[in-house]
C-alpha cells in the first residue's frame, strides 16, 4: 500500500523556479573583477539561465554532460549554475589555483564540453587549450563584445523548459586536490543537492530567509560554495558577490549592502582585521560569520562574536556536498561565561539530521562520546559520497561509512572535534600526537612566523614529532625558547624530540602545507633523541 | 548516468533515531490532566517507541495496519506516533470533538487495528466500542496499571530494529471533517511527512531548532499537529505539553519551562488575555507564536508583538500535512510602520519552497497577483494530497493542483490572503462578497455577539446578502445600527439587504460556523428588496 500524496521529483531547476516566483524582485549584486557593479535579481538569474540552456543546447551539449567553469563569484557564474543544469547538463566547477597538470587531467577526466572562464583567468585557458581534448566552446564571463558570456545568453529568446530526469541524476562535479594522486570527482544527484539545501537553511546551520543578505566570500568553486547558490535560491536571500577577494572592497560591499550573512576561510577574517585596524571602518550589519575550510582561531572568533556576530564553524568537505557539521547553538548558550561560549564555537560543531558521524580507533572500535577518545572520523547520510566519479568501487564499507581522512573526538554534547588529518597524526608509543596542535601552538610562540610538525621514526616510539620552523623576519627566537612556549600549552610527551629552523614550509595549490613532501624530505632523518 | 551519492530512504523513524542520538537530553514535559507532571526526554521516548513497536506486533498489528489514537497533547502520545510508525504501522489520530457518528464511522472505515485513548475519553470509547467494529485492542495513555499504556510499555525489552520500507509507504492517517458528507482520510507518505519536515523548520516556517522549548497548544489530533511531533525531533526542540487547555495551566508552564515557541487557534490566545488581564500574569520567554486553524484579529497580532515575540499565521489544511503559507517577515520589516507590519502578520503568508499556490475565477483563469483579484485558491507540492484515502480516483487535477475550497488573493509581494470559502461566497451580480469580511465587520458593532452572513437567491443580482446576527445579552442593538457601523467598513454594494436576529446560530463540532444548514433554512427567504 503506498500512499495519497503527490508525486514530486527533487530536482535542483525547483529552486530557481520558486526563487523567480516568489523573491523574484530580490537582487543578486555583483562587483566585478575591474571594480564596476551590476544588480540582477532572482528573476533575472531565471530567464537568462533558460537563455543559456537554449545556448548549450546548440552548442551540441546533452543531458549529463559536463559544463566546466574557471570563475570567481559573479552573477554570470550563477547563471551558469542554473543554465546547465536546468538543460540537463552537469555544472563542473575548476578551482584555477590547482596546478597545470591537474586542471588538465580534471577537464578531461571530466569531459568537459564547454568552459566558462573569467578574463583573469585567460592565461590559464591560453596555456591549457591544447592539452584539454573534449572541450568545443570557450565563453569568457566578463567580456562584453561578440561569443562573450553576455552575447550567449542575449542571442536565446528563453523560451524554454527546463529537462525532466529522475531525481538521482547527476547534477554537479566537484574534484577534491589531494596531495598525491589524480584529483577524484564528487558527483552530486538532483536529490542530495536538494536534501542537502533544504537541510542546510536550518537555523542551526547556513540559517538563511528572504531577510538575509549574503556575502559568500567562499569561491564557487570550492566545494560547490558550501552550497550556497542553492540554499539561498531556496530561501531567496539577497546575495552580494565580490569577483575579488580585497578586503577594503568586501568591507564597504557589506555596509553598502548591508549585509548579514558572510561565508568564508579564517584567512579572509585575517586580512579583514588588518583592514578594520588600518582604516577604523568595519563591517556594521553582520549578524552571522560561517567559517569553514580550516579552523578558526579562538582570538578570531571572539573578535566577530565582539562585532555583533554569530560565528559557526562549517565542517566538511567536498565528498559531503559539503557540510557535515555546524556550530549551532547550544540550549544553555545564555548561560554560558564566554570562554565557554569560546569552547564551544571553537569546535567543529553538532551533527545536524540527515548525517551521521563517528570515531573509530585503529583497531576499528566506534570511540565514546567523551571528547577524549580520538580516531579516524566517518560520516554517512543523503548528500555523501557512494563512489567518485569513474571510480570502479564505491568508497564506502558495507554500512555507507565514509572515512572522512580526518582524526576526530566527539563531545557529550555531541560536538566534534577535529584533532587532526590521519595521514599527519604522529604515532608515538601507541598514542597520538596532534600535528595540529603542536603547529597552532608553535605559532602562539613570538618569532614564530609558521611551524610544520610531522612524525620522524623512532626505534623506540615507532615516531616521535619534529617541529620545523620558519622565524619572522629579525626574529632570533631559538629552539629553547619554543619548547619552554610549547611546555605551557601541550602535554610534555608531545614536546619535539627536535627543532628545526628553515627558510620555508612548501603548500599546496589551496595554501595548505604539503606535508608528503615534508615527511619525504625527513624520512631518513636521524632524530637526536634515537 | 546516475550520480555518485549514498541512498538514503526518506524514512520518519530517522527523526527519532536522530532526536535520540543527537538532542537525547533534550526534555519533554507533560502536564496531565489531573495536573501531576512528567519529564521525559527524546532517548526517552525513543526507547518507548520501540518498545511500544514490540507491544504492537504482540497485538498482530501488521506494517500498514491502522493504529488510533484519541489523545490529547502528552509524550504517551508521542511514544504512540513513533511507535506505530517504527514498526510500518500507519499512525491514526482520531478528532474526539467528532460527532459519535463520524467517529464510528472514521475508525471502521480507517480499519483501525488498536485505540489508544486517554482517560478522559472513556465515555466516548464506552459509547461507541460496539460500533467500533476493527479495533480489537483499547490501551488507556493515563492509566498507571495492568493494561494501561505505561504497563504495556514495561513489557517489553525495547531491544528492536525499525521496519524498512519505501519511502512511498504510508505512515499517518488523519480525517478531514467537513460539513457535508462522511470524513475523508489524508494518508501522509514517509516521503511527504519527511520534506514536510525538513521545510518546517526553516526560519520562515516553525522555525525550529535545539534551542527552542515549543508548547504546541494545538492538538495532536489536529491537522498532524502541524508537523510539530515530526519537526520537533528534526532540530531537538524541547517539548512542553499540556493535556489541558486552561490559561492558567499554559502560562504557568509557559514561563516554568521558558517556553519560547508556541503554536495554536486564536481563541487560545483570547482566553490567555482574559487570563493576563485577570491576573497581570503573563508569558514572559516567548519568541514566536504561530497562529492557524483561522485567521488571527488585528488586535491580538498587535497585543502578542507587544509581548516581544514575532506573530506568524500558518495556513493550511489536513490536505496539506498541512503547512501551506506561513508569515515570514519581509526583508523590509526593520522599515515598516507598525500599521503596515500588521497588514502584513494579518495575511496567510508567503509560500514556501515546496508548494506552490495559484487563484482561478470562476472560468479557470489563473488571477495575477495584485492583491485585488480573487478566486478559488489551488494548491501543489510534495507534501500536498493527490488521493483521499480509498477513494476511488484522484482529488487533483492532470498539473496536481488540488482545490483548497478557500478563496483567496495573492498580493505583489508574494503574501497570500484568504478572503472566504468558496462555498460561502456572495455572489452578487457577477461580483464576490467576502461572507467572512461582513462578519467580521458586523461583529465589530456594538452589541453584536455573533454574526452569520449568507448568499440568498435574488431575481436581479444573482444573490444578495442575508445578515444572521445574534445580540449580546441586554443588548438592544438595531438593523439600523449594524447597517450604519458596516457603511464604515465594507463597500455600499455588500451592505445586507436584510439583517435578521436570531438567538442562536449552529456550529460544526469544530465550533465553525454550520452556514450549510443556515442556507438550507433561509434557502426561499425572500428578501424584502427581492
Amino acid at each position: 500500500m503506498l500512499g495519497g500524496m503527490q508525486d514530486f521529483e527533487l530536482r535542483v531547476p525547483r529552486l530557481i523556479d520558486h526563487a523567480a516566483r516568489e523573491h523574484g524582485a530580490r537582487e543578486i549584486v555583483t562587483c566585478w573583477a575591474d571594480g564596476h557593479e551590476t544588480r540582477t535579481t532572482w528573476r533575472d538569474v531565471h530567464r537568462d539561465a533558460r537563455k543559456l540552456a537554449q545556448a548549450l543546447e546548440k552548442m551540441g551539449v546533452q543531458p549529463g554532460d559536463r559544463v566546466a567553469t574557471l570563475g570567481m563569484n559573479h552573477s554570470h557564474h550563477l547563471v551558469a549554475w542554473y543554465g546547465a543544469i536546468g538543460m540537463g547538463g552537469v555544472i563542473h566547477t575548476i578551482n584555477p589555483r590547482l596546478f597545470d597538470e591537474q586542471l588538465a587531467y580534471i577537464a578531461n577526466h571530466a569531459e568537459d564540453r564547454v568552459l566558462f572562464y573569467d578574463k583573469a583567468f585567460q592565461p590559464i585557458v591560453d596555456r591549457l587549450r591544447s592539452a584539454w581534448t573534449t572541450i568545443t566552446h570557450y565563453v569568457c564571463f566578463d567580456d562584453d563584445g561578440p561569443g562573450g558570456f553576455a552575447a550567449v545568453v542575449a542571442g536565446e529568446s528563453g523560451d524554454y523548459a527546463w529537462v525532466e530526469g529522475p531525481e538521482r541524476a547527476p547534477v554537479m562535479l566537484c574534484y577534491t586536490s589531494g596531495t598525491t594522486g589524480n584529483p577524484k570527482g564528487v558527483l552530486y544527484e538532483h536529490r542530495s543537492t536538494m536534501i542537502h539545501a533544504m537541510a542546510g537553511v536550518a537555523p542551526w546551520l547556513l540559517s538563511l530567509s528572504s531577510e538575509a543578505v549574503v556575502l559568500p566570500v567562499v569561491p564557487m568553486f570550492h566545494a560547490a560554495a558550501w552550497g550556497l547558490p542553492f540554499a539561498g535560491a531556496l530561501s531567496g536571500a539577497k546575495f552580494v558577490y565580490a569577483a575579488v577577494n580585497d578586503p577594503a572592497v568586501l568591507c564597504r560591499l557589506m555596509n553598502e549592502e548591508k549585509v548579514t550573512h558572510s561565508a568564508g576561510v579564517p584567512t579572509v577574517w585575517l586580512s579583514m582585521f588588518q583592514h578594520i585596524d588600518a582604516t577604523g571602518d568595519a563591517p556594521r550589519y553582520l549578524r552571522q560569520v560561517t567559517i569553514g575550510g580550516s579552523a578558526a582561531p579562538r582570538s578570531m572568533i571572539r573578535r566577530i562574536m565582539d562585532m555583533g556576530a554569530t560565528v559557526k564553524h562549517l565542517w566538511g568537505m567536498t565528498e559531503t556536498s559539503p557540510i557535515g557539521t555546524a556550530g549551532a547553538r547550544p540550549p544553555h548558550w545564555e548561560e554560558m561565561s564566554l570562554d565557554e561560549q569560546l569552547d564551544h564555537v571553537s569546535k567543529q560543531g553538532q551533527i545536524p539530521f540527515g548525517v551521521e558521524l563517528r570515531v573509530l580507533d585503529d583497531a576499528g572500535i566506534v570511540q565514546p562520546r567523551d571528547g577524549q577518545s580520538s580516531g579516524r572520523l566517518q560520516i554517512r547520510g543523503p548528500w555523501v559520497i557512494k563512489r567518485y566519479f569513474k571510480a570502479e568501487a564505491d568508497c564506502i564499507d558495507a554500512d555507507n561509512w565514509f572515512d572522512t581522512g580526518d582524526v576526530a573526538v566527539i563531545h557529550p554534547d555531541g560536538s566534534m572535534q577535529i584533532t587532526d588529518r590521519a595521514k599527519d597524526v604522529i604515532k608515538s608509543g601507541g598514542e597520538w600526537i596532534s600535528s595540529v596542535d603542536l603547529e597552532n601552538a608553535a605559532c602562539g610562540c613570538p618569532g614564530v612566523a609558521e611551524a610544520a610538525a610531522i612524525g620522524v621514526a623512532h626505534p623506540k616510539w615507532d615516531e616521535r614529532p619534529l617541529l620545523l620552523v620558519v622565524r619572522k623576519a629579525g626574529s632570533a627566537v631559538t629552539a629553547a625558547d619554543i619548547t619552554a612556549h610549547l611546555a605551557g600549552h601541550v602535554a610534555k610527551w608531545w614536546l619535539p624530540d627536535e627543532i628545526i629552523f628553515v627558510d620555508d614550509l612548501p603548500h599546496t595549490a589551496t595554501g595548505k602545507l604539503l606535508k608528503t613532501a615534508l615527511r619525504e624530505q625527513y624520512k631518513n632523518h636521524r632524530l637526536a633523541s634515537a
